[in-house]
């Protein structure tokens, strides 16, 4: 894994660009975004299971059903979510589609179309084109711009790349972007992501392999339980190194470094996200399956009472216990076992066992809350399930934040 | 309904104090109570379904189970919760209550006990030794002092009564107290809560009562989402007004004064709830059925980015309508419509129809969302279902109480 954050291999065949149109209303801001192929790519995409779609995701689905084969683009623009806008929406997002095609001198279903930022409001649509001439205009390497250009209330641009050499010596390059700071729940394709790759894969593996590194990454992200009308993460790839995908060996290995670059991109979300103070790290084990395992640790990682006690530096386990028992999982509480952690390499520090607590040092337990990453064990003690998930506190700035969002 | 808050009418055969001995830090705070009842009560409790049960908890479910006809009195602590406590909170817990029957005069069996506090930590008993002898020797009608005695982060006590006169002209009486004001939720037995009535009533018909009022009132209101390990209401019914619940007018007579006053007791819950500014009451009709609408509604009320919206007086109904989009409940986003109200008699404003913003007056809206009530509907347009859920919205306070509880 290399370069994460700004500095971004060229992935051959794929250019970028990040400009400032008008969406956002301080002079200057980049908020709107084209990444572009050279080449048709085998497409796929993982959409918010929300039954209220913005106009884009209902798009962008339809659009995968009959061309993933033949993808071009992806448009992002911020300011307007492009949400419960009813069948003027989809008519907006084709409009933007039709004018990226143009740019691009592409066919309109080669292109897909992402919105974030206010739900009900329509798209400003000649801002929008202003958008697309000058984007199209500056198309080059700048993942930067790009990143920070699909930003809302993220504080910095997520971006990353990993090349991979295969067993042959041939390389092929993964690059991907996304934002999301709120509205970030697990158990779908969370916030917006765009992954390309210049290695040659067909439809299939894209998709299959897509949904596999969501389900270990951005399904395993909490900022605060809510889930958005948007979530999209649109993989493309190109073929564009001449690598191909081959056997079973290849295909391990793209899925290790896609679900690698998919983890560091996800966590970026949650190290970011709305009034964050502090990463999180759940780990359920020994529950009664691996669903369960997770069904916890959704439940400890949205929990208010647990997020505000670890904004406040309080190693109130309690919360966590109480939490865990409130997730629709049957727990023997005489097995609960609870550890925590300043970092994944230090020696756990055991705060529970058998579901009371021990005579442990309190200053030693405060101590380990009030760092800046906290990793949670909690063994049920009653199978053979595990699961991980990332999130952070709930602090005053979420609150002010979303207080005032809109205004 | 009279005297709702402090003045409680004198319900026969019932004995009642809150006294000071130690529990909280602050020096002479309300922190131990004792409901008593001079003859043995039919009684009945609802319970927390958290799979991590407090120990007083465990007990008074055993208790309901072999002595629902035989009841005296109930003792409440404040301070720890006695839950993650073990075998040994249980042994605390049965010698609370072997103290309080030496000081009544009953047997062990016939006392139920509460606790609220911090979670793990052991009963100081010494102290709750103290109160037991203190509130037996103050035993009266200072049901204010006994409302305050129950609360944690509660700001002010919650006790209410009615005097119900039967078809013939008899009158008996209910009275209630409750606490709770964070670890919120729906669909348990939030809290605690104590009702008392000198109707004579058998155990089944007190148990059904309950039920049902609770899933009514107390099952309906949100504060933060997190269920706690020690809700638990208690009705006990002495029969001492010599009035007998005998036919079904009789009984739905009953079942409406128990269920306002159980509404009124769960609403001052969410009014005082952790941080509130604002009591919110929302409305979702025209769902599938009566169980998806109060799914909607819990997810809209546990949904923190409408919470925060509220707080910060930003009409912001994308949020609400993708809270329930994401409730597990099948809609047809076109048929979506959405009104707001600053309280239950004035005419709603409506701010979507069929999935879309109007072309309302942002002006209005936020005046009405800056309110102190907001009433919200939400109309599904695809089913009969209906459902009305209670809850406060998430504040600056709410994360400064729980980010410092134990210290």
């Amino acid at each position: 894994m290399e370069g994460f954050q700004s500095t971004i291999e060229h992935v051959l065949g794929f250019r970028v660009a990040g400009v400032h149109c008008g969406l956002k209303k301080q002079a200057g801001k980049l908020d709107f975004a084209l990444v572009v192929s050279d080449y048709p790519c085998a497409a796929a995409g993982v959409f918010t299971t929300n039954e209220v779609k913005a106009a884009p995701v209902e798009v962008d689905m339809q659009r995968l059903k009959l061309f993933a084969d033949k993808v071009r683009a992806v448009a992002i623009n911020t300011g307007s979510a492009n949400a419960c806008t009813g069948r003027k929406g989809v008519q907006d997002a084709h409009i933007t589609g039709t004018w990226v095609a143009e740019a691009l001198k592409c066919r309109e279903e080669e292109v897909l179309l992402m919105s974030t930022g206010v739900i009900g409001m329509h798209l400003p649509l000649d801002r929008i084109k202003s958008g697309i001439t000058q984007a199209a205009a500056n198309l080059g390497n700048n993942w930067h711009d790009t990143a920070a250009a699909i930003m809302t209330t993220d504080t910095r641009p997520k971006s990353g790349s990993i090349t991979v050499t295969k067993t042959n010596g041939q390389q092929y390059r993964l690059a991907g972007i996304s934002k999301g700071a709120g509205m970030i729940a697990p158990n779908m394709a969370t916030m917006l992501g765009v992954i390309v790759t210049d290695a040659a894969l067909q439809v299939y593996q894209v998709q299959e392999a897509l949904r596999k590194a969501a389900d270990q990454t951005y399904n395993r992200i909490v900022v605060d339980g809510d889930m958005s009308t948007n979530d999209t993460v649109i993989m493309l790839a190109n073929g564009a190194s001449g690598v191909t995908i081959e056997n079973e060996t290849d295909l391990v290995q793209f899925q290790d470094a896609l679900t690698t670059l998919c983890r560091m991109l996800a966590q970026a979300i949650v190290r970011d996200g709305e009034g964050v103070t502090k990463f999180i790290t759940i780990k359920v084990n020994g529950a009664p399956s691996d669903d369960a395992a997770r069904k916890i640790g959704n439940t400890v990682a949205t929990s208010p009472l647990v997020k505000t006690a670890f904004f406040g530096g309080d190693a109130n386990w309690g919360r966590i216990m109480a939490a865990a028992g409130r997730a629709g999982v049957a727990l023997k509480q005489d097995r609960l076992c609870l550890h925590i952690a300043s970092s994944e390499d230090e020696t756990p520090f055991q705060l529970v066992s058998a579901g009371m607590p021990l005579a442990y040092e309190e200053a030693r337990a405060t101590e380990i809350v009030k760092s800046p990453e906290v990793v949670i064990t909690l063994d049920c003690g009653i199978g053979e399930g595990e699961s991980v998930i990332w999130t952070c506190d709930l602090s005053h700035d979420y609150v002010s934040i979303n207080g005032s969002y809109r205004s």
